[in-house]
């Protein structure tokens, strides 16, 4: 076991300080926020039909992952390692997962709140720019709280288990992803179920607008997007941090010892230096759009993120390889100066979220070509339209993934080519590109914020049209920032899962050692073998693709499900209580949050369930050589698929919005009618299954991690039990298929109830009544 | 060099024959298909404007790749390897596209004559069953020509070059799949933009029926049908057969020698016979669909396939693996016969095809519950349609893609965990798979025939109304056995690249054999690494899937802007000539028919310079090692996206069939038009993207598999050149992208022009008028 050394247990101290501080910062800025004026009584009234509905469904969300929590808890157990070890893991995985739960509850309280204070700002005297600082604020609070608790997590492990601290740190990163997983397929499905039934029987059934009162979806609507795009999102950034933190204190004690432990918490405590930074530099200068604001903020903090952490690096780091003790054997035989590699590693970091924000801000933004040519083809109609959102999604995706396929061969050049610092290299990218993550999360908590003020405006009646106009520029920037942090998300899991399968070749490796140098046969051969030719280590990247596939089939399946429901619940209402259209009754909000919250947490077992036992099943069942080929497969297919359903939603969504803006015929034309079939396509793409992918990748990158020596130790060697791992990967395999049976056999009730055929003349919601 | 035995040449020399006899059925098939009575006048002047245009179109495809052809003719002398095997290697190159042309004209000019007769048949006292035995004769004249040039051109390289014959092979493999993916690729683009430009404006702005006279798109629309559907798929499945057999060959000869090399052409002379018996066989009895009787004919086919094959290897192969000659070394300590373990190998391949056809036609037929599902959506509007077609190409592309799977590991199995062995008997499932290939192309020719004979009628107006409904029936027929051919295809592709995998080792192998055990540092040995775990072999499986992304959303992006220039020349058409609406005036069909020729040819040359350069610039930029990793990313990512392109293209269809035939409102209601939107998105999706990238993922193998010791001598060990090796991965990066950059600039171009924002009023086409 490595001791750590005066110097770094007081850096790590002072790094949890930091981490404390941070919490308090975050608290300070909520105070600001909650200060703010709260509007009208009637405003107040639809903020808190909304804040109730938000809450009551997380509290029932947390119940049941709860359960789910324990159960893990206790599988975790039954792997094999050091007692002492295995306690802490699995009490740092319920810390871990209690923190994305908290960050994830915080960011919905908050939104909640916040967005009828920049309702009110909006239309009061500070206008644009004070709204615009409340929402960014609100932002801030869950930024730097992310940061707060992820430092706070990581320091606390090292300061308890010094040498331990990886392994009991996989405990840590594990609950993290696997809540923000539940999380972000949970509100995707509730906030995208409530949004496209809420547009089908309003907007285009009944002709109503977006927002409007007399809509029993609305509240739902609104909702979903605080525990959607609030909380999920919240939590799935928390788990990006606290993931690539864990893999680049894996890796970094590898690869430099002590140093390796201690820096890359140093570079995100830089993180939290530059997340303040950022939230409180970030205004609204004159008439600038939100957007501009925005992106200065978070380029200054970038620019101002690298400059410390080289700062860093050259106080810190010692400046030959010679200098470090514990760490890789033979890395002093490569050139080049400590400090200089792990300072462009990180910049290389940075430089690689500036580079996805503007090419994601290209592809998605109002002003952009390929949006406009999106847009373009609605005057031919909605085949066109998806067709050509389509194509912006795949071209999108690819040029993400070369960006980000780009940086790692840039880091591994850095490297000299050694692999072990090569993967540290990876994870300090990953780090580097996290301490803008304060910022980011800032920006993107900036998007529902925004997105509920309008609809409580447009809900109370309440506010001018000056307001009303700010609100909708607002709004337009948050679709944007929204698209922008699911393209760094998925940069953040790209790094941090390349980074963690130098922590699964460990394992492996020290698995391997115990079990002796004679595996026994060709067959336990091709099980450990990495090696892409080997046809069953082939047949591992292609089931790692399959689960992105089918993973992300379910999710948009959950969501058009959903969908039907909520539609016959508002037609039962419409025509119940024909008050409800004229505007004398009220209708029953609560019933179709109720239904939300159902369908969403029913929903999100299945694809929950496929991903956490889907690496099992693989492992089990064909070996460690074969599961790193899925994890492979998962991470080449999840990225492109995460980044085309983001960025064609995106695409759609503002293609629509141009429209609206009175281009090709304006609101209402036939072209906004083609437009919103493909904003409609694009709401699951965008929001429900293309951002769990990224979470996702990180739950199947971290099962692997944690059952890779108790896959070797059955499965090859003299003790190798084939019936037991046989068995082990049947029960894996039943329990993701049974998921998805289940899944479809309820999918086919509703087909057989004939629900939608009820009601055949009135049901049709393809185009607008003009 | 491996000197062949007298039994050898003999079995050899045998098989030679039986490829001129196929040959020699195919042309009396041919003489009784054209035997048929031709129909009335006006239904053969239809016929031969659609001979014209197609003949014109492959004659101006065929200049164009003559030039393409050559230029890799010579490009294929600067790769280093014996003079003697390299001058082989390139004159087969030439005949396997020659071969792979000369299939697709031949089964483009039997279709377009044998649509007529199909037609005349159907409405003749013959009525069904005449129809569908000419329609299947004609699949069978191509069935049995694809076995008969695939067997001669497989035993003549290896009566010409013996032991030699595997590297020649790879130049004719070479040949026939990429003359196939242009075909794929050009035939795809034009028969996609006719038919959704056809529709846009006829069905959609005119309200005219499909196939009316007086929309000028309908000829090159059923021009469309026989370069797509018929010459692109005739010579997309030569070029499967060619591609698995030359994988074979060439792992034979490694795992059982002479044995090995002569075994897999008896399994594919095999294949000849069946595919006669499944021929004439097959035949509909009373009153029984199209459907049963074809699947009745390719299982009973299926099954003499086994039997003959395990006969076959009972008789010829020796009962132990000492038995071999110039077997690989090792061989002899696994179990088991190898006449059983060669048997079942092909066994799993027949059963793999079984299984596909069945998972292929449970998802998309009209009968079945997903497709159902998909008719369902229709009363929630186009959206939802959208959506929940695309959920159910996800899923069936994950069952597909894990049947593949399991087809591989079953043969692992079977080999014991031997490498080299699993990888020949890969190859040996692919023969036995292909053994059906005969009756698959009869099935899939089967498809535009019919579909073809239809759209005759219905132009001519000279059919009775009963046999109007049987064409419509056999129209039918043929969508579904279109989409399980492109399952099978895919199939045949996975096992093949899977197969090929294995060679490209060997070669990898041996030149780093010349270049000695010093390979030069880290960085070099990171080149060579097939390791998944490496982060630059990670960064190639990123990139194969990226690769099969971009070339998804090239084809997709080009069938939507040529389709957008059709929809202008049609409407320019009817505003110039009033006369063609009240059919006083004929149309100008050629016109339509020249732009979709200049459009495809224009269209077809980004994506397949994206194909033949993305593997020179990963090969030469990053080395072989991520070169093994892209292979895999795309094989993976490929046969994911291959599936659910097409079935989710043919639920989609059938879904609209469902819609037509009555439910929910039948034609014209708003259903019909929510159905209508999601076939159209669904036509560039099975009939152009999806099929195309089946040969895509072998040309790119057999890229790899020819440039592997070319990149090995300028990558690694002394004589490492790495200013040449940069240089050459520029290039073809600057090919590849200078490719996706002129298509871009072309896309611009005609945003810019606003064409389509001349005519904002009438140029809607999301929903029909009523």
């Amino acid at each position: 076991m490595l001791e750590l050394g005066s110097t770094s247990i007081t850096i790590v101290t002072v790094i949890a300080a930091v981490g404390l501080a941070s919490l308090v910062v975050a608290a300070v800025l909520r105070r600001q926020v909650l200060a703010a004026g709260e509007g009208t009584a009637s405003m107040q009234e639809i903020a808190r039909a909304v804040q109730e509905g938000a809450s009551a469904y997380l509290r029932r969300q947390f119940r049941t992952l709860a359960l789910f929590a324990v159960v893990v808890f206790g599988l975790l157990f039954l792997l094999p390692g050091d007692s002492g070890v295995k306690i802490g893991r699995s009490l740092f995985f319920l810390v871990g997962a209690g923190f994305s739960a908290s960050i994830g509850f915080l960011g919905m309280w908050l939104a909640t709140r916040a967005n009828v204070r920049v309702a009110a700002a909006a239309s009061g005297p500070g206008g644009r720019a004070e709204g615009a600082r409340i929402a960014f604020r609100t932002g801030g609070v869950v930024g730097m709280s992310v940061v707060g608790l992820g430092l706070l997590g990581a320091a606390g492990v090292v300061l308890i288990y010094r040498g331990d601290a990886p392994a009991v740190l996989e405990g840590f990163g594990f609950g993290a992803a696997l809540l923000a997983m539940f999380m972000r397929v949970g509100g995707g499905i509730f906030t995208k179920a409530a949004d496209v039934g809420a547009d089908l029987v309003g907007k285009v059934e009944q002709g109503i607008p977006e927002d409007d009162p007399r809509n029993a979806a609305t509240i739902a609507d609104n909702v979903g997007d605080n525990v959607g795009d609030c909380a999920g999102m919240a939590a799935d950034l928390f788990e990006s941090y606290a993931v690539t933190l864990v893999a680049a204190l894996i890796l970094g004690k590898a690869a430099f010892g002590e140093h390796g432990l201690v820096f890359p918490l140093i570079v995100t405590a830089i993180g939290a230096f530059v997340a303040l930074l950022g939230v409180v530099t970030t205004r609204v200068r004159g008439s600038e759009s939100g957007l501009t604001a925005i992106n200065r903020g978070f380029y200054v903090s970038a620019l101002v993120g690298v400059l410390l952490a080289a700062v860093a690096a050259f106080v810190y780091l010692p400046s030959t390889y010679t200098g470090f003790q514990g760490a890789t054997a033979g890395l002093e035989t490569h050139g080049g100066d400590p400090r200089v590699v792990a300072s462009a590693a990180v910049a290389i970091g940075v430089v690689l979220a500036g580079i996805i924000l503007w090419v994601t801000g290209y592809f998605t933004g109002t002003t952009s070509k390929p949006t406009l040519h999106v847009a373009r083809t609605t005057l031919t109609g909605a085949a066109t339209v998806v067709l050509s959102g389509i194509g912006v999604g795949f071209e999108s995706a690819v040029y993400t993934a070369g960006i980000i396929a780009a940086a790692i061969c840039g880091v591994f050049l850095i490297a000299g080519g050694s692999v072990p610092l090569a993967l540290f290299l990876v994870a300090l990218a990953g780090c580097g590109l996290l301490t803008t993550v304060g910022v980011i999360v800032a920006m993107d908590t900036f998007g529902p914020v925004s997105d509920n003020a309008q609809g409580i405006a447009e809900m109370s009646g309440d506010v001018s049209p000056e307001g009303a106009q700010i609100l909708t520029d607002l709004d337009a920037v948050g679709n944007t920032t929204k698209a922008v942090t699911k393209g760094i998300a998925i940069a953040t899991a790209v790094l941090a899962a390349t980074a963690l399968f130098g922590s699964y070749a460990d394992a492996v490796t020290t698995a391997l050692s115990k079990v002796g140098t004679d595996l026994g046969g060709d067959i336990a051969a091709a099980m450990t073998s990495y090696e892409i030719i080997s046809p069953v280590t082939l047949v591992g990247v292609i089931l790692g693709g399959a689960t992105v596939f089918l993973f992300s089939g379910l999710a948009i399946d959950a969501v058009t499900r959903a969908a039907g429901a909520i539609v016959f619940e508002v037609r039962r209402q419409f025509r119940e209580h024909p008050g409800i259209m004229t505007g004398e009754v009220r209708p029953e909000y609560g019933k179709v949050v109720d239904i939300c919250t159902r369908d969403s947490l029913r929903e999100l077992a299945t694809p929950g369930l496929l991903a956490a036992s889907a690496p099992i099943a693989v492992g089990f069942g064909l070996g460690v050589g074969p599961l790193a080929g899925f994890l492979a497969g998962a991470i080449g297919s999840g990225v492109l698929m995460a980044v085309f359903l983001a960025n064609s939603g995106g695409a759609w969504d503002n293609a629509k919005k141009i429209v609206e803006d009175g281009k090709y015929g304006g609101k209402n034309s036939e072209a906004h009618a083609a437009a919103v079939i493909g904003d409609t396509v694009g709401d699951p793409f965008k929001d429900t299954a293309g951002p769990a992918i990224n979470p996702l990748i990180k739950v199947m990158n971290l099962v692997a991690l944690l059952i890779a020596p108790a896959v070797v130790s059955v499965s090859v060697g003299d003790d190798a039990n084939h019936v037991l791992r046989l068995s082990i990967a049947v029960v894996a395999a039943l329990v993701a298929f049974g998921a998805v049976i289940v899944s479809r056999l309820r999918a086919a009730r509703v087909d057989a109830e004939g629900a939608l055929e009820r009601e055949p003349v009135e049901t049709f919601a393809g185009s607008p009544r003009p």
